[in-house]
């Protein structure tokens, strides 16, 4: 992997950790809730489950691969103060929204995380639960292949991400290292594997 | 893929549907419960952030691949009542206890759930975060090979599994028609892909 890259990377990690946790024991979840039920399945068994519901939707979720029109994989990093790094290194994502496709979700997401935008957009598998066990996400993955740099980012104003480009074999290699940590990325990456191989 | 095993499965997804659910809307949660902590990021930006606790542990789960020694795959059927289908079809898995190694989580986690002992387990790539943005779970993968039935399945009162064998082929088969549709079975697979191909 080249130096100068994983430099960079390094030094976006360092921006994002996290130096301090406050807890706010008080403080009713506005984005998380748990709701429960009684489920009665057609053996006639009764059994009760819990569900997340984030922000009172399911949670589905588009996860993009963009590759450049060099040829260059655009790898993002973001706080991610949940895991023991609390900081993660993956690829842009985000919910989708009610009223859009899979596709349109992917190249917003792409363009406000990256300013990027794709000269082609391809859905790769059927999608998958994240968490089928406790809640109903169901997430899509998009090969965003051809992209151009079109606009500056557009972050929400708590949303903090840094873009990095590196050539395939490196996002590979950081795959392989277990330097990709995240479920999401890591399923969009094996599935996209067979086709960059093609190309 | 073979009729018969078809069948099977469709008998068992049969079985586990949910044909009826309750909202218990003033029970509060046991198992899922949402922290909210202010994180400080290095940048000195802060930012307030939500959190999924499973059963106060950080819910890390290990996922087993299990292979027969007459090298047939044992599918895993379960409810699965926050999905669409209300039931879901994929591999035995569990969380890991706090005691336990990957590989005993896995060993125990496999007999409870099909009564199958394996010859050989192995750990598939680094783990991963199963949704880094809510929680901290760190999956880990486990292939476990030359699997014989030792025991019924030890399975709590709530809990409902039927399993079923297939080819390996068809296991795959079932992976690229989208039957198989949680994320931590399909990464498993595609984990897999390439060392049984091996073998």
């Amino acid at each position: 992997m080249r130096k100068e890259h994983l430099k960079e990377i390094q030094k976006y990690m360092e921006e994002f950790k996290t130096v301090k946790v406050t807890p706010l024991r008080f403080r009713r979840s506005k984005f998380l809730k748990v709701k429960s039920a009684k489920y009665r399945l057609n053996n006639g068994k009764e059994i009760i489950r819990e569900k997340i519901v984030k922000n009172n939707k399911d949670g589905s979720a588009v996860i993009i691969v963009p590759v450049t029109k060099e040829n260059q994989m655009i790898i993002a990093v973001e706080p991610r103060v949940n895991t023991k790094e609390t900081v993660g290194i993956g690829f842009p994502a985000g919910y989708i929204e009610k009223h859009e496709s899979v596709i349109e979700a992917a190249k917003r997401e792409l363009q406000e995380e990256t300013g990027y935008e794709a000269e082609e957009l391809t859905e790769l598998g059927h999608g998958f639960y994240q968490d089928e066990g406790c809640y109903s996400a169901y997430n899509r993955i998009v090969l965003a292949t051809g992209c151009v740099k079109v606009s500056q980012q557009m972050l929400d104003k708590d949303e903090f991400i840094h873009y990095s480009l590196c050539s395939i074999a490196d996002a590979y290699e950081m795959l392989d290292n277990g330097i990709i940590k995240g479920g999401n990325s890591q399923l969009a990456m094996l599935r996209a594997k067979e086709l960059l191989k093609r190309k």
